[in-house]
């Protein structure tokens, strides 16, 4: 019979992909380029040559089997001890190959993790604004995720929140640094501040809790950030990683959950996530991206662009009048709307070929996200255009 | 806190990984040519060149963000036409685009499909002998895997044992065919008998029955054989396809679920399995391996060294006496052991470095499984030893 739950879910399509989707449909009529889409976080700068030439290399020097026989359960084992060196080397944690399992991308990674360190009924906690799809990610293992208010100060952790709807329940509290949507990164003083509350809080309930850390923007920092490697503050950490961003190759699905050697379990946790993929139909992601993916281990795309466009459109933002915070990372900033209706703002954006994603569905009303993972001069085009919106809708 | 349930399952690991770690350990001791090792359905012959070349011609004709570039959720819209295109011209049911989802190989397949078409709590039935990992494909999903005694006569299925299991909690049934671990094929009269048993039960319990179909030894099928394609027979069916086998690649992890047009909901199944995906952290199979199956979606490695192995063994184990059914595909035998305790029998071959799988987690005592899929000269050599077992332990 068909899943009602299910069924049920495809009537509710996600704000972001349906305003994508309605930039694309407009693009056809007036012309691609004159549609300032600033709806989805798709990475626009190319691959670095290297991830290309190593599948190529690939399929000539290892045998059939080799390259493309069944990966070990918790992924090519070649990989798992380059990427333990390469965290090892950077941030001065003793990973080795049995603490890193490799997963298709974040969104894998989350949902092994979770289910990791929750039972059904459990509570994670994550923090607005945040992506939506945690909804899903958790709520699906059978845990429950609870959102804490944010703070539209800095956007760093509202700690009085937190702290209110913290219980014995809880067992994950899931974070996003740098941010998505906000664009922040947390600095090393939350991050040692939630350490010391979670520390804590185990303390208190007796019993483990832990940080699951979504890290695909994790290589896109701006100059002047402080954003540093959250399982350097806390041992229970498990950090969730993905390629996806840092080698602009989103569709290949490749990263990989990376557990604290000193976390509760922590050799158990890699056998773990290989039961967990039994039962999810996960079971490794390609063979030849795992190997190409390990090739590339300290290589990044070109990221630059990226803090070109946060400054131009920052700068924009303020001299508008809007009230902004600066972001640290990511491809992402997240202005207060004009208006306390982040949908009426946005939709009042549309007419202007401006389209912009409300912030209500990352749980924190009346601001919005723009991801500018655009070409710059798409982005200095739509400076002007910005411009007349906000004084004709708003006369500023 | 760590999941208890996972946890505890990494203590019971299976009983394949462990006698093929056994074949591991001794080909050190004594050299890995002189280990019969019959444990692993590892794809033995090359990837066909074309796969390879699709790869490498992929990084240079496309550019960056559409090679590596996300996939829509349910996968790359030309690779599910070429697909439903080579399914309709070949079995003759009318598949479009949209009744086609990818998947990361079949396991990820089953994933999406039982979620489909179960509530928690509602059965799933298969038939012994059947593939072990159907019990964490099935219950970590929620519903409950109930397994049919075997026909041990021909290992078509049970019905009379059949019939008495079925009950209206029965929401699915989960067939494999050709069938790992006995290598036979379901025939015509098999699958029509199975057809018209549901389509009454679905009437008599005004719910639908779905059939969910385990295809990755589809391409596999021996001379003779009566092997048609289970989608022809029930509409309520989903064929769950891995080119694991058919290619040689079961480390790149790719296949689809192929909704018959007729099902319940036909177009619904491929949106729900996009919803699935959310929460079990699948969203697709990589980018460049779901096109290079595409551009090779007609073609098979070279797999008629599994006939030729099946020949030598069947005619083999028939000349020492054993009891034991012609495969009609894959790369499997299924012999009857020759005493009543199929863990003593595989335990007894050890001492002659041939390496057999007991039967008893496939759900049928006494039987032991031999995955062929080796080097014919190294199924030759194992002739004289087989010989000589037979003879020392069993006086044959």
């Amino acid at each position: 019979m068909i899943s009602k739950k299910f069924k049920d879910m495809c009537n509710t399509p996600s704000v972001i992909r349906a305003l994508a989707g309605y930039a694309n449909e407009r693009g056809k009529e007036i012309g691609y380029g004159n549609v300032f889409d600033y709806t989805l976080g798709n990475p626009s700068v190319p691959v670095p040559e290297e991830f290309n030439k190593a599948i190529r290399d690939l399929t000539t020097e290892l045998s059939s089997s080799a390259l493309h026989g069944y990966s070990p359960n918790p992924g090519n084992p070649e990989a798992r001890s380059i990427i333990a060196d390469s965290l090892k080397r950077r941030f001065g944690i003793p990973y080795e190959q049995k603490h890193i399992f490799m997963t298709s991308a974040a969104a894998s990674a989350i949902a092994h993790a979770v289910r990791c360190v929750t039972e059904p009924g459990d509570e994670v906690i994550t923090f607005a604004p945040y992506f939506p799809e945690y909804n899903p990610y958790i709520n699906q293992s059978g845990a429950v995720l609870k959102v804490v208010p944010a703070n539209t100060e800095d956007f760093q952790i509202n700690f009085d929140a937190f702290e209110q709807m913290m219980n014995k329940k809880v067992q994950a509290v899931l974070i996003n640094t740098p941010n998505n949507p906000s664009g922040i990164a947390y600095s090393s003083a939350t991050l040692k501040k939630l350490a010391d509350f979670l520390y804590a809080k185990q303390e208190e309930y007796g019993h483990e809790i832990f940080l699951i850390s979504d890290e695909p923007y994790r290589e896109i920092v701006f100059k002047g950030a402080d954003a540093p490697y959250v399982s350097c503050f806390y041992d229970n950490t498990l950090s969730c990683y993905s390629y996806s961003k840092s080698l602009s190759i989103p569709g290949e699905r490749i990263g990989y959950v990376a557990v604290n050697p000193k976390a509760k379990d922590a050799d158990m946790i890699v056998p773990m996530c290989v039961q967990i993929s039994r039962g999810i139909g996960h079971n490794c992601p390609s063979s030849i991206i795992q190997m190409a993916a390990a090739r590339c281990v300290d290589l990044t795309s070109d990221l630059s662009v990226y803090e070109t466009n946060m400054n131009i459109l920052y700068d924009e933002f303020v001299k508008l009048g809007f009230t902004v915070v600066k972001p640290g990372g990511t491809f992402y900033i997240f202005p207060k709307a004009l208006e306390d209706d982040a949908v009426a703002f946005c939709e009042k954006a549309k007419k202007y070929d401006l389209i912009f994603v409300p912030s209500d569905s990352f749980g924190v009303p009346g601001y919005f996200r723009a991801a500018y993972c655009i070409d710059t001069e798409k982005v200095q085009r739509s400076l002007p255009v910005l411009e007349k919106f906000v004084k004709e809708e708003y006369g500023k």
